[in-house]
């Protein structure tokens, strides 16, 4: 088995996608991250949704989760207030975690490997051209390989 | 709403269960992570599904995944056999991840607080005995956030 047989399709998103968009492509796929690619595709980084959180939450709320029990206002309004107008570039973190790539033959113990070494549960399936054709999450190979 | 309404029910796993167990508690359930409780059912920490990896691939895989694709065995049977008799608690690392808790009470915003602090994309819920009832994962907070 290689790693096309286990790669599922993905949304991605640009850097110069409004932020809030990004939001809602997060809280429609089953993920806990964000793949961002560039214009052609080709996988830059993962956006994780804890960093989204960090950078709409007020700093108050972060500091101390207590303070945000007493705000009057709803959560979602309160997110997307602070996420502003700002776009995923805006979002990503000074040091952006690299997503790991594989080509579509790699062996599931390649895959494997190649996710061992990030900290990141995602290796991204890309061609030759790196651009992404699919990814392969943590689940999904386990599912494969233990037959779950 | 409340951290109640969004609360789901998660498989945990104990630090003494075997760690080839816990792979399949981890593959079943689709998470990156597992949550590991004391005998009493209150959650300790997250044993993410990278670092089981980490722990079971040969290290000259992890070193360079080319070498992996020349492995002449079945991905599954190196990571089983990469486990061997280890336990839950013989892969967390040194320095475990605290995994945040709320009350079943916990405002939205007060659940997105907390698990904007932490890296880990997941919240448990716990009773007055800190014993976990279910937990809450970002996919489902920003769900019922963003209603998508």
């Amino acid at each position: 088995m290689r790693a096309r047989d286990v790669s599922i399709p993905m949304s991605t998103v640009t850097e110069d996608l409004p932020a809030r968009e990004a939001a809602k492509v997060l809280a429609a796929q089953d993920l806990p991250g964000l793949v961002v690619v560039d214009g052609r595709g080709r996988p830059l980084t993962v956006l994780a949704g804890t960093q989204v959180l960090r950078m709409a939450l007020p700093l108050y709320c972060q500091e101390d989760p207590a303070l945000a029990r007493v705000v009057d206002e709803a959560a979602a309004d309160v997110i997307l207030d602070g996420i502003g107008e700002r776009t995923v570039a805006d979002l990503l973190p000074k040091s952006r975690p690299d997503l790991p790539a594989v080509s579509a033959d790699a062996t599931l113990l390649e895959v494997a490997s190649v996710m061992a070494r990030s900290n990141v549960p995602l290796v991204a399936v890309v061609d030759k051209d790196k651009v992404m054709t699919g990814a392969i999450t943590l689940d999904g190979l386990l599912d494969h390989l233990l037959h779950t």
